[in-house]
């Protein structure tokens, strides 16, 4: 399989939205990026999140394996710190090889209501 | 006219929501891929499903004929398997001719609602 | 102001949902496409539509004056013949100058709720 | 950490969604901006809003501090003067320094019903 991607990827437009309804974690609010790793070698993908109003906090550790994709809920982070809730941020990822990055939304703060939304993460 | 589009493309965000509420197969909850082939010639897209926790799956065969759209649910591929419910996933397809792909997912878990998303797939 | 953009502007994923629910014309569900002409000089776009089993229709004409943006119902267009509903299409632009393309789904087809996709158009 | 992104970025498909219901701000409706400037420089963006039916109105100016995010409300924007509501409009931004952009759409129009879409702006 082709090496396929980039090594800079960026997502602007964070918030994980709070609070939640429904039952955990599959109706949980989050924000997640998606990463996919095409390659035959495992990508130490480093994060760093900018906010409003401080200085960017990281890197958060998410290895990716060769071959292999991974979803991470941000509302999961917690090392270096949680990223916060509820709260304007943007998410910068760094690859040593070539991935490709999705960002995805979930929004439970309505009883009985999903909201989603989608994009492509932007390759730098 | 002309030949538009890539000939790989990835979408590192799948994940087919289950269950599903509402008439079938219109409320069906389903992760879709939307092939445009603007050529003269068929497109045998191929397309391998990768997971977060074993090899990727592949190829699928999604034909598309000159001057067609296809659009395919991939709750609908079962060869050379089913791809799998409920579980995240990233999808890699190639083409021997140029051809432009969207994803679009619509989730229908809650009872008498609907939430969209939908991004462009990445060229690669 | 600068000339920005591309001139070729593709959507795989096109899909008018049918029926709508809900008070006309702002909850008709709908595809749409956006355009935005940011040049000093009008922009004579075309529009053509692939199907899935039959040859594309078009050119449907969408001229987008100087520095201006046009949203546009795929719903609306009737020369030279309707869009179909509730059918898989994509949409292909062409304009003489650039512009950009931006694709929006309104799904109001479950009665008191709305659902909403969108995505950038993918230039050529 | 590396300067990434575009100087002039662009989204055609504004249209702010009226009216809103439940609790403000969280709930109002709203089409936002979502700028990340991971540069060590202050990024004086400007924003020029595109109609269907009058000139273009700007400059508005959005700065965005050094490796800081914004998230600005198209609503809340009043100088050189407000944003119309319910009414169709595209958004060019020019930075002296690269950043990236992204657009997400709240619409709340319906009671008790979120529905959110975004997309990457496109970079030119």
């Amino acid at each position: 399989m082709p090496d396929v991607g980039a090594c800079l990827w960026v997502v602007p437009g964070g918030h994980i939205p709070f609070p939640s309804n429904g039952p955990e974690p599959e109706f949980t609010g989050f924000d997640q990026l998606c990463v996919l790793n095409t390659t035959d070698r495992r990508a130490d993908v480093e994060l760093h999140i900018y906010y409003e109003d401080a200085e960017p906090v990281g890197p958060y550790a998410l290895p990716v394996d060769a071959r292999r994709v991974r979803h991470v809920r941000l509302n999961d982070l917690i090392d270096p710190e949680a990223v916060r809730l509820d709260r304007p941020y943007g998410a910068l990822l760094r690859s040593p090889v070539p991935v490709v990055v999705q960002f995805l939304r979930q929004d439970t703060r309505l009883p009985g209501v999903v909201a989603l939304a989608a994009t492509m993460a932007y390759p730098a």
